[in-house]
């Protein structure tokens, strides 16, 4: 019986052939990786954008076309490695030409950002649906969810919950500043390309928090086969959250919303002064939220342990 | 104004960049080319298949699953080359465990047959659309669109119009039997992998008749920059067609409609022979339809010009 995303990741594990000599890392991490010579890898991740759980009507073409990319970058930032080459399979209900032409500034602003090249793709007319593809290549090692070591500190990029605040707020008419303050976070996410490399060298596993902290976290922590122990009150966030969201939805917030294509990543408490340097150098705080353990995730505040049942972006369920 | 899919591809080669040093072929052809090493290419596609235009809710899954995939293994053998790893962003209206099951064999059926890995995807809710990409590499030479010679000969693999015959003869009592005996070649399409390689030392351009013979060739023509006299005698197709497809439909099966995923290529006259001997090692026929000129595509019937008003399939005009 096939209940979610999970089990038919499972049903297609079991029942098609998922490897060949060059592939590296296979379906199960951000990007799956294909060997091209012994230095050189090709990091491959395929995302699709659909009205209802990535963006709603109120979004311009600018920023559809815009998190669309952001989201496939946010995968090649997770492997720490540099993105090259896009595909894009896209399904429109119909040509509007303003539309369509806004849509493409919005990819072209990561292609110039980031020196991509659009190499192909596919247009059809139904339901609006962007598929990207988008393949980088490593400049060193590659980040994997699998390589979290025990006693790693736990950091995360970034500020957590934003994304999911701004969809709280959004529509309500006492919080229209606080949305507007917030809202380029939930349109307009950053991929953390710039981070992700300069960590590829120093951190030991990393993956990007697109299904929030809680089921992403939980991916690094059942691949490298340990545990960690979170402290909520370090998980950075921003200050209209602390002030508007309500304390029943704030950890939903931080650890069950997704979409904010931060990066959660472990390293040795060795790195940690690399690691400030790389944060103070890119503007971008680098927080230490907790510890990998041996198993289980724990989740503290001031001390004591939080039962929180939240769960993770699912799909279908 | 962007009134067709062309005019799209035209606004993004104007706007967005397409081009870096590794990449030997960009948007126009039936795949993008990737140099990984002096000999080695990668060849990458995406196809999107949707209700409607791609299938219909007569399919079974296996059938979407399969043809879904056919599609982007005929991008792949248009190229030469051969098909290895595969992507897939597939979004599904609800979880259905035995339509999903049914589906994903489609899928493993050609996983098998040609050895492939299924390295990564992404799962959505919402209206049924599977794109799939498909990476292939090389074996020696690429073939291109842009490679016809004048006097080279024009060719097609197997029989045209079947998938059009079988659409226009679909939910027609009367042609019951006749539908069911052409159903295969429409639901079930064969990617010429086998021929596309054989033909790959031999060709000089190839495509897939995707879109219609009319439009394909045109491809290779205005890309080549040359033109094509046609035998309409000499294309080969089904009995069924020449016995049930009315005259005024005759035309529009054999070079209007799209989705055989046969190969049209262009040989020098010097590689007949070789060419019969891939078609009798394949059991596959390779028929000669024409040959390339200098200037303009030239239909003739028995001797005489035809005039033919068939445009191919796009899915905004």
């Amino acid at each position: 019986m096939i209940k979610n995303e999970s089990d038919i990741l499972d049903y297609i594990q079991a029942k098609i052939n998922t490897k060949l000599p060059n592939i590296i890392k296979s379906i199960g991490d951000d990007c799956a990786v294909i060997r091209i010579s012994n230095k050189q890898s090709f990091v491959i991740t395929t995302d699709t954008s659909l009205e209802g759980p990535h963006f709603t009507k109120d979004y311009t073409a600018f920023e559809i076309g815009y998190k669309s990319l952001s989201t496939n970058l946010s995968d090649i930032a997770a492997m720490g490695c540099i993105p090259k080459y896009i595909l894009m399979a896209i399904t429109l209900p119909k040509l509007n030409t303003n539309w369509i032409k806004s849509f493409y500034k919005g990819i072209a602003a990561h292609v110039s950002k980031y020196n991509l090249a659009l190499i192909g793709g596919d247009i059809n007319r139904g339901p609006l649906s962007i598929s990207i593809q988008v393949i980088g290549i490593n400049k060193s090692k590659i980040l994997y969810r699998d390589g979290a070591n025990i006693d790693d500190d736990v950091y995360v990029s970034g500020k957590l919950g934003l994304a999911r605040a701004a969809l709280i707020l959004k529509n309500k008419k006492k919080f229209t500043k606080e949305f507007n303050i917030l809202k380029k976070y939930l349109h307009m996410p950053t991929p953390r390309i710039e981070a992700g490399l300069k960590l590829s060298k120093i951190a030991n596993s990393c993956i990007d928090i697109s299904d929030g902290l809680m089921k992403d976290l939980s991916s690094i922590i059942q691949q490298s086969n340990c545990g960690a122990e979170i402290y909520l009150e370090k998980i950075p966030t921003h200050r209209v959250i602390k002030k508007f969201i309500s304390k029943t939805k704030y950890y939903e917030c931080l650890i069950g919303g997704g979409e904010d294509y931060e990066l959660c990543f472990t390293a040795s408490k060795s790195q940690r002064n690399k690691i400030q340097l790389v944060s103070k150098n890119l503007r971008l705080p680098l927080t230490i939220i907790g510890k990998v353990t041996k198993r289980n995730i724990l989740f503290k505040e001031n001390g004591f342990e939080k039962k929180i049942n939240i769960k993770g972006f699912d799909h279908f369920s």
